[in-house]
Order: structure tokens, then C-alpha cells, then sequence
């Protein structure tokens, strides 16, 4: 689980002490990680994070006040950082259908190459509410871009963002239930382009343009400058 | 919560012990549907379904193995019988996009007038496997029956499946998280019509169109013959 943990640890100059307890919280969010994409945020316990991160058991409230707090840790060292880059990437494109596109197969991607980031995010599902924090309000966002720049014909911004989020969770579900040797990517951007009023031709040339990379965490701040800083 | 419950009794010639073990069956699965409505799968025990449904604690025993046998069944009374009535509305339908249309306006509109139905679908979530079980090969069908008559254009049939049990899911807790004021119904299921492939202003004549009700359970299993019993 690459996206989970490193990000959440600063690289500014630190003791001894400073160093390892950032180690220490880093492992807690990790375990909490794999565990949340076994079992559901239902299914993890203090007891089960620090027995999977090899800790004593009192040694997480030292780190965190609660279940929930390391919940949150997870999911934005999972998510958030994610959105972080997408937006970067996508921050220099001028068409709609282009960033709408690199976001969701990038998305995609993420869950076909990181299985567990994929049943993290379906684990939570779409009734979490820092998932869809997370990842609705950019939803959106791209789709407003779209209807103001007269790209995109959405007869409703709000349920177009639902269908979106729920699209992305359903199918990378789907997939990771699948044999999984294909990558869905492409088809699952080019069905959601034609459901914004992309013609079908277009939306297919659309979603297999090469896709440009994702920047790491630390170029994707210094693209959209000090704003991401959380 | 009126699509629970009931129909899984049948009207039978029973003794009077008989009618009172459907009655304290039918009072065991309503009160775990509401729970699972107000906590999800997770939040429900078996003490908790005998106290909600005001039953002695060993009774749950009487009718069902486990917690698991339960939930099954609150899902078959909430999800496959408006499955049955669908099956039955739709199957006279010529038209695809007619069929789509209207089974995904009945599925949106039933979370808006029955909400604890539509919170029950939303925290069963998109990876419980009786939910999808029960409306994902509808879904992948209906879509078949589109795409064999040339109608739909899908590129391909279990992505849009996913996405279309995905964004259905998603789109009834947005709605049961807004002000609920409107029905999305038909906004829905224009943006998923447009997904298959039907042009703009004909997804939204479609979808405007007058809807057919829902046949009764009992009339569904007339029209559907003997196969739907279960």
C-alpha cells in the first residue's frame, strides 16, 4: 500500500526520537490500512492494529485519540494524497473531457495496480463520509468545468456527481471480483464520458490517449503551490 | 418499511400456532430491516433484533441459525421481491431503453418514498454480495436486451453494469442526504441512458414519459408464472 502512510510523514529535520515515532505512526496507519481492506472500518480494533503493526497495545493512544482518528489518518493518506496529485495532473488541461478522462482512469489505474487501496475504497464504500469528502467535491468540480465551458450536457450536476463516485467504487469492485487481467480504465472513463454528452466516437479516442503519468506527492505541492499542505 | 416483511409469508391455510410463528417471523425481519437501515449489517445483533421487535431473546432461534440467516432475509423481502415486480412491469416492454428507464426510475423512486428502504439498500452497500446478487444480473440483462437489439451502444457489458448498480446506490444517499424535496427519478436514469448510448433529448422524452406502477407482488408472480416463487 504505497499511498498509505509515507506521505503523512515529513521529511523536516528531526531526532532520534522525532524519527522513530514517526516510524511508529506510520506502521499503525499501515496496518490500519490492510486491515480496513480485509474486514471494513467495522472489522479493525486497536488490538488487531498494534498486534499487525508489532507495537505494545497501549503504545496507539500515543498516536492517536481513537479508532476513528486512524481511520481518517488512512483514509487521507490513501485518498486525499491521491486527489492531491490527480488535481496537479489535471490542473494544466484545458479540456474538460481531458481532465474528467485522466482523473477516472488514473483512479482506475490506481485500484488495478494497488489492489488494496482498491478494496480499501470499496470497504468504506459510498456512505463514507470522508471518502466522499474526499473525492466528491472533485467530482464535481471536473464537471462544472465541463457545463460552464459548454463540453459537457449534465441535466443534473449533483446526481451526475453521485453516479460518478459510485460508478468508480462499483467498478473497481467489480474488477477486483473479476480474473482481473485486463485494466477496465478506459472503458469505464469512455461509459462516463458518454453519459456527460461526449459522442461515443470521441469518447473513445478520448480514453486511449496515452495518460500522462501521476506526479509523486511532494511534485504535485509544489505544483499547486502552498494550498495543499495539509 | 413496506416491501419487507409481508411477503414472505405466505397466505396459506395455517392454525392459529401458525399464524402466530409468521407473525413473530415477520416482527424478527422488520425490526433487523430497520436496524440494519439505522446501523448497517454490522450494527445489528440478534439481542438487539429481539428487543426491537419486543420478542424473548431465545425466540431469534426459533426462526432463524445466525444473524447471516437473518440479513438474507431482510435483503430477499426488501431487494429480490421488488426485483419480481420490475421483472413483471418490464416484460411486456418492446423497447430497451423503455425497460432500463423504467426499472431504474422504480428502484430511485422507491428510496424516495420508502427512505428506510433506500438507507437499508445504501448501507448493505456495493460489495454485499446478496444486493448485487439480487440486482446485478437484472441490470446486466436489461443492458443485454439493449445491446442485442442494437439500441445500446456499451463498451462493455459488465463495466456498465457495475457503474449502473454503483451510481444507483450512490445516487439514493445523495438523495436521502439533500433536502429530498425532489424526486431524481427521472434525472437518473436520463444520465444512464445517455451512458448506453441514447441521444441527449430522446434520454429525456424517455425518461419524462408517464411510469407504468409496479404490479403487486401476488400480480407479478400472475404474470411472471410459476417461476418467481421462491
Amino acid at each position: 500500500m504505497t499511498t498509505a502512510g509515507s506521505p503523512l510523514v515529513g521529511s523536516s529535520g528531526r531526532g532520534r526520537v522525532g524519527r522513530r515515532r514517526a516510524r511508529n505512526r506510520e506502521r499503525l496507519v499501515s496496518a490500519a490500512a490492510e486491515l480496513m481492506a480485509e474486514a471494513g472500518v467495522e472489522g479493525v480494533t486497536v488490538s488487531a492494529i498494534t498486534e499487525r503493526a508489532d507495537l505494545g497495545a497501549g503504545t496507539f493512544y500515543n498516536y492517536f485519540q481513537s479508532r476513528d482518528g486512524i481511520v481518517d489518518a488512512v483514509v487521507a493518506g490513501a485518498v486525499e494524497t491521491l486527489g492531491q496529485r490527480l488535481d496537479a495532473l489535471t490542473q494544466g488541461m484545458a479540456d474538460a473531457a481531458e481532465i474528467y478522462s485522466s482523473s477516472l482512469r488514473h483512479l482506475m489505474r490506481t485500484a488495478v495496480t494497488d489492489p488494496l487501496w482498491g478494496r480499501l475504497v470499496v470497504r468504506l464504500g459510498i456512505a463514507h463520509d470522508q471518502l466522499i469528502a474526499t473525492l466528491g467535491p472533485r467530482a464535481r468540480r471536473d464537471l462544472l468545468i465541463g457545463v460552464d465551458s459548454g463540453r459537457f450536457q449534465v441535466p443534473d450536476v449533483d446526481i451526475a456527481t453521485a453516479i460518478t463516485f459510485g460508478a468508480l467504487l462499483s467498478a473497481i469492485h467489480a474488477h477486483l471480483g473479476s480474473d482481473q487481467a485486463s485494466d477496465p480504465s478506459g472503458v469505464f472513463a469512455e461509459s462516463l464520458l458518454r453519459m456527460v454528452g461526449i459522442p461515443a466516437e470521441e469518447a473513445t479516442e478520448i480514453t486511449q490517449r496515452p495518460l500522462p503519468p501521476l506526479p509523486s506527492l511532494e511534485e504535485a505541492r509544489v505544483i499547486l503551490g502552498g494550498d495543499a499542505e495539509g
